[in-house]
């Protein structure tokens, strides 16, 4: 939550000469994303963000992100597409990074969300999947089973048990039980695989956009849409479920995009799997970040909580 | 340049609700100023800046900034006043932190000043001085001259020696000297004391902004001449003395103020001491700021060389 590079306005000044923008009236680091470096820019023309991206994004995967946002924003849905420069070219450097300038959306992301506002989060995630089931570029789900056993162990033992004493042995017995049940011949789409209410910019309870997709990945439509309960439907530290904003995030996106038998009844492993991932990732990043860091460690047991609230209630999700 | 305090979007539009200002519709953290909490907000009305202050400014001050504020804008100089609620009041209270919405103002910081946007910054700092001449409340300047000897003795001789061999020798007779020879009955007025390029929005030579008042105080205005001129005139690490800058510069003050005889043969010395004043407070933030933080650690020697240069160079300033 961080700017990381820093850009000088005249350095700016001539990175949006490539493009036919206007030019600069005001740049201002913004604290956002994942790692990235972001800046709010507002020229004579229009708002924009500057990404220039730091370790986390792997500039060979943003061909794959800018296309999906490309095919997304086709087919109507609120997203952020890279501007293209005079030689229709997206992707730049600057300051030594690989940079986009990308369409800024209105909105802000909800703390607290209300039923409504689940159940358009819903709709906007089927129109989501419908649009990219013919989304031709692939890219491997880094953050999906094949990743987490090599996370855990990443993790360590000792580590892990620092955090809560034992959790080494429920995140191992819960992969074995995951890797024997996990679903297959699911529907694969392109998946936005992060929709936290953070990544969802409303104005009321209107979807104006859709963002931060430098976790989206070719993967189970269902498993999108395990991730986004699981990201909606609790108190943030996992502790209290909230049936009303499950029913409504589900009955949004089964309006706009009917789930299937199979990929219903997968659902309850998915949720398991979605809240081991972000349990483990969180994990390493706390044993990771001195607590002293500037970044904001966020509870790994915010995530404990929610598998707990999956392995023992099957049937929350309801249709 | 980090966002210290989260606050969420449920909130900012309850706080905003204390205003005329209309409905939210974006807000970004953004990573500016002296160790407050900013975000820049949208409305369906206008642009602002929400500030959270943090440990560094004491709210006890607020009512001596936001005045000042409120005088240079109804000089017409280009500052961000606090907005007033629906009942007049500029300070508020908003996730525990004290907290102002302030006027956005547009135009870029510029990091390579040319001397024509010297000029305008010499202009601007005489027309503040001149309007704020008769500003009636008083602030002490908490970073003068009587502080310096008490951050010397905070930053430590073996540390400071870690900085630079011989640092704390330097640092110790300069600061005689300069107990010596400051100089006494020029004239007051309400200073910014902190002018670097950062602190002034320009779109092209044209000022269009002056922020961060948060060092504002009351002393000689020939020291923030002195202070503006060390911010100006020098290549950031302070080795490379730019005299188109400074000619430039003191043209353009003069020409909107007057230097008075007393003020102009203090300027040697007054320089010194504002070369001195963020040496010293560079050098207890490199001290005590862990290599690892995210916020950024200023060089200190960057203005021991600039230290240097005014020793020399007493007949640096023109006019």
């Amino acid at each position: 939550m961080a700017v990381y590079t820093r850009v000088a306005s005249e350095e700016i000044e001539t990175f949006l000469q490539q493009y036919e923008v206007g030019t600069l009236v005001s740049a201002k680091g913004i604290a956002e994303g994942v790692e990235n470096s972001n800046y709010l820019i507002e020229t004579t023309k229009d708002r924009f963000i500057l990404t220039l991206y730091e370790k986390r994004v792997d500039p060979e995967d943003l061909p794959f992100f800018l296309g999906l946002l490309d095919d997304l924003q086709r087919a109507g849905l609120p997203v952020p597409p890279a501007i293209k420069d005079r030689h229709g070219q997206q992707i730049q450097q600057l300051a030594g990074r690989t940079a986009c300038l990308i369409q800024f959306l209105p909105g802000v992301s909800v703390s607290h969300p209300t039923p409504g506002q689940a159940k358009a989060a819903g709709q906007a995630l089927a129109k989501m999947h419908e649009a990219t089931l013919n989304y031709e570029p692939r890219r491997t789900n880094d953050m999906g089973l094949a990743s987490w056993a090599r996370l855990a162990n990443d993790c360590g033992e000792a580590e892990l048990d620092k955090i809560e004493v034992g959790l080494a042995d429920i995140i191992s017995s819960e992969l074995r039980f995951l890797e024997q049940h996990w679903p297959k011949d699911l529907t694969v789409s392109a998946i936005h695989a992060d929709l936290f209410p953070d990544n969802v910019l409303m104005l009321g309870d209107e979807v104006t956009g859709v963002i931060d997709f430098y976790f989206s990945c070719t993967d189970f439509t269902a498993y999108d849409v395990a991730v986004t309960h699981a990201a909606w439907c609790f108190s943030d530290d996992g502790s209290v479920y909230q049936e009303s904003l499950s029913a409504a995030l589900m009955a949004g996106y089964h309006h706009a995009r009917p789930i299937m038998a199979n990929e219903f009844a997968a659902l309850p492993i998915l949720a398991r799997g979605a809240a081991l991932r972000f349990l483990l990732t969180r994990a390493y990043d706390w044993i990771n970040t001195p607590p002293e860091a500037l970044v904001t460690r966020k509870d790994p047991m915010a995530f404990l909580n929610r598998l707990r609230f999956y392995q023992n209630n099957a049937d929350a999700f309801t249709l």
